[in-house]
C-alpha cells in the first residue's frame, strides 16, 4: 500500500503548530473587533480576470490557475485584495465609507518552497477603503502592531516608506510608468544596479541612489532628510509630507520601532502611497506588511476610491513566535479522563461525561474498553490532569473517584460537586 | 469598467452572514474542546491519488482537478476524510490510539448550485480513530448533538442507520461488493426500484423491500423490529446489536430524537457500521452526518484501524438557524466611535482610541476626517454604543464628551475613567 504525501510545497498543520496557528486566528479575530473591522469571507476560487486585473506580472506567472468543469478559467487567489475590490464595487457598493474590512484564510503562490515560503499559505487581512487620510494609514500600522504585542512577539520593528517619493522624482524626471514599476520591482529584490540601468537620464540615476542612502531609525530626522533631499519635486514633496503625517500619529498610537526607508518598494504594483513591513531581527522575511492603494478600486468597477490595507504572513508568524519560543497563553481548562471499572457501567459513565462537558471541561470518554490500568497509563500520556473512575459501588452512593494524575491522589467525591472539585 | 462576479456555485458572506458562520467555527472549535478533539490543518489542494483512492465513483467525477506548474495532478478536497486518513498514516502514526482529531475549512464539488448546496462550502470534521467499540459511535454522535444546541439549532432529529444490515443479508445472499455499492448509491437516492433491479433474487429484494418499511422514532421498538425481521442473517444481526448498543449510549448521553432506518445509506462508500444524519423539519437537506469507516485507513497505507467521524454542514447550518430566526449571542461588547472636534486634536484623540482598545472596546476612530454632526449621523447609521468627542477645552482638564449615542445624553468623563464608564 502506499504511503501519501502532501503536494509540494503545502503541509499539514499538527499538535502545537496547528494549535498556533489557531490562536493566530483567534487574535486576529479580536484585533479585527477592537479596530472594529466587520470579517468578510470571500471564495477561494476567483474568475481569473479579477485576479489578473491589477496583481503585478510575477504574481500572474505564480498563480494556481486551471478551467473548471464549465469551462471557466478561474484560479486559487494569490492574495485577498481584489476579492475585496469586487466586493467594495458589488455586494457593498452602496455602504456608507470607510469600510473596515477582515478575513483569514489561506492564499496560493506557485514559489520555490523555502522556510518560511509555501506553496500555500494563511494571511489575515485588514483593509480600510474609503479614507484617503493619514489617520487611515496609521489605523493599519497600530492594528498590526496591536497584533503582534497580543501574540507575545518581541523586539519587532517597522520598516516604513511611500512610493510616492520616489514616484514623485521619476514622474518629473519624465520616466514613463511601465518604467516605474518595472524599477520598483527590482528595488522590491534589492537589484539596485539593475533598476539603474533601466533609468537614462544620469540625474535621475544620482537622485535615486542619493534616496538609498537615507534611512534611519530617528523617523523625525529621516522625514527630515527626505523633505530637504528631494525639494524640487513637487510630488515627492508632497509624499514625505504626508509619510510624516501617518508616522506622527502611528507614534503617538504606540510606542513602537520604526525605521524609514525611501527607496523601500513592494512587489505590487497597486501602491500609491505609504507603505510598510513588519520584522523580527531573528529573521530576514518579513511578518506581514501592507501600504495604500488609491486607484486599485476603480479597476475593478468602483468609483475612484482610496484605500489603506495590511496583510499578515500566518505561517511566518507562527515561524517568528517558534524562534522566539513563546509560549501563546493556553486556554488552561482542566483535561479529564472518564473511565468505567467495568463495560456495564459506561452508559452511566458517559453521563458523567456529558455533564462535565456541560459545565465546560474538556473530557476525553474512554471509547477503547480498556482496562483500568492501562486507560490511565494512556491518561498520563496525554496529559490529562484528573481521571474519573466510574465504579459499582461509588455510584450508588451517587459519587466517583477522582484521581488527580500529577499528585497521584484519589478521592471519592459526589457527582455533583465534581465539577467545581475539578474546576478548583 | 466591467463588474465582477464570483465563480459560479461560491458566493461572498458579508455582515451577519459572516458573522454566524465565524459564530459556527468558533462553536465547532469549542465542541471539539470539549470532546478531547485536536484541531489538524491540512493542505485544500491534494493529490489527485490520495482524494480519489477511496472516495464514491460520483464524488470524483465532481471534483475539481487540475495540474499544477509542477505537472501534478491535482484537486481541491471534496472532503476531510482523505486527508485525516493520510495524517492517520504518515506524522500520526505512531501517536496512541485513540486519535480525536477536528477539522473545520472549505471543501469543493462540482454540483449544480441550488439552495443549500455550493460548490464551495464550509465543513466541521470530527473524527475518532483507533476505537471499534460503540462508545466511539456515541461520542461522534452526541458531539453533533452539543454543537447544534450550543448554536441554538430547534426540533432537531437524527436519522441513525447502519449499512451492516443490508450488507449483511446481501453477502449472505451472494451478492458481490460492487453490486452492494451500486445498490446503495441509488438506495441513498431513494431510487429504490432502481435498487431492486440491480437483485437478481426474487427472495432478496423482497428482504430488501420488507426492510425499506421498517422505521420509527422508538428506537427500543425499532431495533427490535430489525432484529426479528434480520433473524438467520448472522451478520445483519450483529449488526442491529451494534446499532442497538450505540443507541442505547447516545440516549443515555443527551435527551435527543432519534429515527432509526435500516434502509438508509449515504453517497460515500467507505462506511462499514453505523450511519446518521442529521435534520431540522423546515429543511429537507441533511445539516451533516457520519459514520464508521472501518476499512478507510488501510487503503492510505495504514494498519486495519478501526474509525467513526462526521462532518457538518456549515452553510446548511448557517440557512438552518435563518430559517429558525435564531439570534446567535452576541458578543455584547460595546462599540465606540472616537471623534476628534478638529484636525489638530487627531493624535490625542488616537492615544484615546488606542487606550479604549487596550481595555478590549470595539473602537472606530475617525478616518475620514468629517466635521462632528456627520461623524455623529454615521455613528448612528453603524448602530454605535458611544462616540467620545475630543475637545480642546475638556482636554486641558484630561477629559473629553462621552455621548451616549441611544439616550442621546452628553457627559464630561475624565480620560482615566472613560472606559469603565462606558463598559457600565
Amino acid at each position: 500500500m502506499p504511503t501519501f504525501q502532501t503536494v509540494r510545497g503545502m503541509r499539514d498543520l499538527i499538535g502545537e503548530e496547528a494549535q498556533t496557528f489557531t490562536r493566530i486566528f483567534a487574535n486576529a479575530r479580536k484585533t479585527a473587533d477592537l479596530y472594529g473591522f466587520k470579517e468578510v469571507i470571500t471564495p477561494l476560487v476567483e474568475p481569473m480576470e479579477l485576479l489578473s486585473a491589477k496583481s503585478g506580472e510575477e504574481i500572474r506567472q505564480r498563480m494556481f490557475i486551471f478551467e473548471d468543469l464549465g469551462k471557466r478559467q478561474v484560479a486559487l487567489r494569490p492574495e485577498f485584495t481584489a476579492s475585496i475590490a469586487r466586493l467594495t464595487t458589488t455586494a457593498l457598493r452602496n455602504e456608507p465609507k470607510p469600510l473596515r474590512l477582515f478575513s483569514v484564510g489561506t492564499v496560493y503562490r506557485y514559489d520555490e518552497p523555502q522556510k518560511g515560503r509555501y506553496r500555500e499559505f494563511w494571511q489575515s487581512n485588514y483593509e480600510i477603503i474609503g479614507s484617503a487620510k493619514p489617520e487611515a494609514d496609521a489605523e493599519i500600522v497600530l492594528l498590526t502592531d496591536s497584533l503582534m504585542a497580543s501574540l507575545g512577539l518581541q523586539g519587532y520593528a517597522f520598516k516604513i516608506g511611500h512610493v510616492g517619493v520616489i514616484r514623485g522624482i521619476l514622474t518629473q524626471e519624465g520616466v514613463d510608468d511601465k518604467t516605474q514599476n518595472a524599477v520598483f520591482q527590482r528595488m522590491d529584490k534589492k537589484e539596485y544596479d539593475a533598476a539603474m540601468e533601466l533609468l537614462e537620464s544620469r540625474k535621475t540615476r544620482q537622485m535615486l541612489r542619493g534616496l538609498i542612502e537615507i534611512k534611519g531609525k530617528d523617523w523625525q530626522d529621516t522625514v527630515e532628510q527626505i523633505k530637504t533631499y528631494v525639494a524640487g519635486y513637487e510630488k515627492a514633496e508632497e509624499a514625505a509630507q504626508n509619510l510624516s503625517e501617518i508616522l506622527k500619529l502611528v507614534t503617538c498610537g504606540a510606542n513602537l520601532t520604526v525605521m524609514v526607508d525611501p527607496a523601500f518598494a513592494r512587489g505590487l504594483e497597486y501602491y500609491t502611497g505609504m507603505i510598510f513591513e513588519i520584522y523580527i531581527p531573528e529573521l530576514e522575511i518579513a511578518l506581514g506588511g501592507g501600504g495604500r492603494y488609491n486607484r486599485l478600486i476603480e479597476v475593478f468597477g468602483g468609483e475612484p476610491t482610496p484605500a489603506v490595507g495590511c496583510a499578515h504572513g500566518i505561517d511566518r508568524v507562527a515561524i517568528a513566535l517558534q524562534t522566539q519560543k513563546t509560549i501563546l497563553d493556553g486556554k488552561g481548562g482542566k483535561k479529564v479522563a472518564v473511565i468505567p471499572i467495568s463495560e456495564a457501567l459506561k452508559s452511566e459513565a458517559l453521563k458523567i461525561a456529558q455533564t462535565l462537558r456541560s459545565e465546560g471541561l474538556t473530557v476525553e470518554f474512554e471509547v477503547m474498553g480498556r482496562k483500568m490500568a492501562k486507560a490511565l497509563e494512556d491518561a498520563d500520556k496525554r496529559k490529562i490532569d484528573y481521571a474519573v473512575i466510574v465504579g459499582e459501588r461509588e455510584l450508588k452512593e451517587g459519587a466517583v473517584m477522582l484521581k488527580d494524575l500529577s499528585s497521584r491522589q484519589q478521592t471519592t467525591v459526589s457527582i455533583k460537586d465534581l465539577a467545581s472539585k475539578i474546576k478548583s
